[in-house]
């Protein structure tokens, strides 16, 4: 079977046509692939202004260029789109299986506008492609929903990616959901459920084919073994992303709403118990590593429940914010964000929010419906999730995210959101780990922890040398180059886990890159790191079209102003206007306005973008 | 793919040993198959005494002669054990998909026994079986368990059987369930949850070796004609079993604990109403039949609510008993049903009985902890299903069984529990429908429709004569005749809507028979109908063996001496001793004790159980 490659698919639901084009060689060889096409593509095609849950918006799903071969932990897909929660330009990232079946079926790219009159999802399999009817679909949970697209299409191998009853809601934070795999942040499933998309369904049985085999096998060669003499491999492979020790150690596991920085009794979330309650391990198609795993909680009044993870940033979702260390209730509420089809980390961010809001009396018993936001008690957590989900009762205003239900209870309540760019911070104090806040600062799709992940700060890796968590010194130049280096890591699209542990170095990344596609550019690290950089620049300049500039680089008061009471980051807060302008300056960007100078953006040949 | 078939496999879950033995060949002449085999291994090995949920207890699974075959609406499995509820011999039944595995992988039956010190499951697959440990599903609902088993062992096509909550929590009626098909009566779930047994899993590529391949392929062929020429087939194609339309109408859909004959608002469950929620038709494998619905509900309360049927005795579990109408209530606690692992019917009527306990004021408020139940009020069925699944609160006392439940309330609950042997009542009421009474009356396993269901009471079907359904004259014979024609057709193993339909000629049935096993005999109806006679009497005297007979052949008084208040049935009770003595007559058994003669067990080639 072939015949069908590299394609781009275009979807208009408003009138239900579909239309397919070639990927253009150009785009290849300018942007490599994955995040440098969503945002070239995005880019260009989302009028600047477009509301993101109107019928002008677009989404954007891509898989890699190395997604559905024997390359290790590239087989991911990525969503693009203008995002609902944060208005900025947004990039979405999974793993799973979905990405594989995408590619062989044909597809590079699904490029959808428009807004279906009625539920559709949309079938690809093989070069073919259709809108199919969803109305009996809607209504369903993620895990239904795959259930019952396999049972219609009578194939159980099918890979999707669908939205739950949040999507359809409109919860601003809805991810899109394959198995239990989240394209988690800023709204993706919100998107599709604005466009009546329930979900988006894919089956191939196409080899994916290459530029030079034997070269490209010589490649994977390498990067396995590259693998193996890693001591992290074997590390990551046993406990995943399994880290709460290490950061309440550091004492930047953010607590009570980032006022704290080590939650009660964290023991109980140590890796050796989590070990305990580890049923088996997962993994994604074509990655060795198998960090996943299916965990399960035998004890506790959660006895029973279930999940796919949970990962880092969801165990402290539910137990940081609520100062309660309860992994049963963790293990609960991350399966019903995946059934509901919910990002975990802003759902927690924000539940947590409204916990110091009932604190500080902002919001009573009556505002909740008789629920007990006090911190120790995490049992309400279930209850919330299910209301925000279907926006019932004060769920409706917590769907909105932390930042605009603050908005709409007034002006005292806005510091308690925390957030850069309406996303909600991930589970590291930024006052604990510089780097880390610089780039939750200044990453295109607001706090962010993937986009520039600094491994120095946690793990000590010391490339591109070593750095003190603390000082805000230096962290311009090293933040520059953690977004770089991941920005070029994501057009393959390897796993952004990989990066972190320096599991695969540039040369073999670049031999992989011209094994499959023939571009010999790509052999260059000098030129991957080019197109890194052109792409988070560009992706800057969307933001700045849109309006976005240094006033929206910016933490609420309590990271900048306020002090980790206690712990190994005591006294600590976030030099926010200093490092800036010290990244500003790493970027050659103006530090005046936080925008790419002109001189910058010709040098990348992003001149097209300059003075938009 | 060969060298394995008709194979027994016998499991003791006490030490682990795992072993297989050929079919015996006179057992296939003697029992063809199915229900034959099931009663006669059953009364073989199974000492009497035996306790249900004890380490000597046995349960066996069978895949009849015509399964995995393209012979249609035959690919069923059976389970046969001692019921935990009714203390009698048991048998339950189901469709679906995974009888096919089963025969494919080269096995007649699964004989169990024992009991593992942990949660362990079986797989078996082409000719090979192994126990596998299932602590870590322990507790997960049986969706969970079908996903995480295909996972575990990298098949999505796997199929099985397999427990939920309710079944590990010993609620005595727990079904077995495979995808949303349920072996619901009795306590199969019970008897394997006794024996640390989460699940049985089946996959097989072999091809099901036919005696004559030719003469095989003519019948179906005739089987396939006569299914379309029949008028019946368009009919239940198109709404199943979706007739509460018909019962109501006749005044005989039993409502507020079989007190009155039609629920208000019952247009609600009409079927044009179904059309409307109807997703898709489902079928098992093998029968072009397709009676199986999904179906959704997109308004009320329980919007988005969905489920795989209901059928009709699950429409009424949840309406009739509750004296409630609701449609959206009844596919939300059908999918909670199959989800935790419940029988929808025994679920339904308990809860209903209940209710009466609750009119009566022999249970409050602080009984129920607080939900009201009272009639037109559905609501607290989901949460009471959760309560019995889970035995908390007042469900601990309901996961009993209606009978069991009385006995521990007093005296003067007894009556309320409407159960023969400690069977709840499916959804027919005795008095508008007598030879219906007087096999929920006589059928071994307690009050079950399936066994000897009279079409011609309730569609007129004019086979073997007309009857009227409120007589209780003749009824005697008619119950025979329905029973034993069930029990030959229950070999096949023939879908037990079939025969009520008059959807197989008993000459077909038997071609189809000579041409899978090559033995002459079959073609012969006379020894198909002495064969099914055969079964009917080896179940009763299993029974009688354990010390049952005509006391246990008795309906609760509401039955026998309250007469429905109006409609078409008004003033009618249930003739019990009338009925009995005229059916123990038609059968050939004493009509002082109910216990079939030497001479009749003689004819029937059962001396070997007169006297036991």
């Amino acid at each position: 079977m072939a015949g069908y490659k590299n394609r781009v698919l275009r979807v208009d639901l408003s009138n239900g046509t579909l239309s397919e084009e070639p990927l253009e060689k150009a785009l290849i060889q300018e942007y490599i692939g994955g995040r440098g096409f969503g945002v070239k593509l995005l880019y260009d095609e989302l009028k600047p202004g477009t509301d993101p849950l109107g019928e002008d918006s677009e989404m954007i799903f891509i898989s890699g260029p190395l997604a559905g071969t024997n390359a290790q932990s590239f087989s991911r897909y990525k969503v693009f789109f203008k995002s609902p929660l944060t208005g900025t330009y947004f990039k979405s990232c999974s793993g799973g299986h979905m990405a594989k079946e995408m590619k062989c079926a044909g597809f590079d790219a699904v490029i959808i506008k428009g807004k279906s009159d009625k539920p559709v999802y949309l079938w690809m399999h093989d070069g073919k492609y259709e809108l199919k009817d969803a109305a009996y679909l809607w209504g369903l949970d993620c895990d239904d929903t795959h259930t019952l697209i396999r049972e219609e299409l009578h194939d159980p191998n099918i890979r999707m990616g669908c939205i739950g009853p949040a999507g359809e809601h409109g919860v601003k934070y809805a991810g899109i959901f394959s198995d239990r795999r989240a394209c988690g942040r800023g709204g993706g499933g919100t998107v599709m459920g604005g466009k009546n998309l329930k979900a988006i369904a894919f089956r191939g049985h196409q080899k994916v084919e290459l530029a030079d085999k034997d070269a490209f096998a010589a490649a994977v060669k390498e990067q396995i073994a590259g693998y193996k003499a890693n001591p992290m491999f074997a590390n990551f492979s046993k406990a995943g992303t399994w880290i709460p020790e290490v950061t309440n150690t550091l004492g930047m596991y953010p607590t009570k709403n980032f006022r704290e920085g080590m939650v009660p009794n964290w023991e109980e979330l140590e890796s050796s118990e989590y070990l305990k309650l580890l049923v088996r391990k997962t993994g994604c198609y074509s990655c060795m590593v198998h960090c996943g795993s299916i965990t399960k909680i035998g004890r506790t009044k959660y006895a029973g429940a279930w999940t796919e993870g949970p990962e880092y940033e969801t165990i402290w979702a539910f137990t940081g914010p609520m100062a309660k260390a309860d992994i049963g209730l963790t293990i609960a509420a991350d399966k019903l964000c995946d059934d509901l089809g919910l990002d975990t980390i802003s759902t927690g961010s924000t539940i947590g929010f409204a916990y110091e809001l009932y604190e500080k009396g902002l919001i009573t018993k009556k505002d909740t419906g008789g629920l007990e936001l006090t911190y120790g008690n995490s049992e309400p957590v279930m209850e919330l999730i299910r209301q925000i989900a279907y926006r019932k009762g004060i769920g409706d205003l917590l769907a909105e995210g932390s930042r605009e239900a603050a908005r709409r209870i007034g002006k005292d309540a806005e510091q308690y959101a925390i957030q850069v760019k309406g996303l909600e911070l991930p589970a590291y104090d930024p006052r604990g780990a510089k780097a880390h806040g610089l780039n939750f600062l200044t990453c295109p799709i607001g706090a962010d922890h993937n986009t520039g992940y600094a491994p120095q700060e946690i793990f000590g890796a010391p490339v591109p040398k070593e750095y003190d968590r603390f000082t805000p010194e230096e962290k311009g130049e090293l933040t520059k180059w953690n977004q770089d280096v991941t920005a070029f890591l994501e057009t393959g699209i390897l796993c952004s886990f990989m990066p972190s542990m320096g599991m695969l170095s540039d040369e073999v990344y670049g031999k992989l890159l011209v094994g499959a596609t023939g571009v010999k550019e790509f052999a260059d690290p000098a030129y991957l790191w080019h197109v890194g950089e052109k792409i988070f620049n560009l992706e800057r300049m969307f933001n700045v079209r849109e309006g976005f500039g240094k006033k929206d680089d910016a933490f609420p008061r309590r990271i900048t102003e306020e002090s980790v009471p206690e712990g190994p980051g005591a006294g600590q807060v976030f030099e926010q206007e200093k490092m800036l302008t010290d990244y500003y300056r790493a970027r050659g960007w103006d530090t005046e306005t936080g925008i790419p100078t002109e001189k910058k953006l010709k040098e990348l040949g992003l001149g097209f973008t300059a003075g938009k």
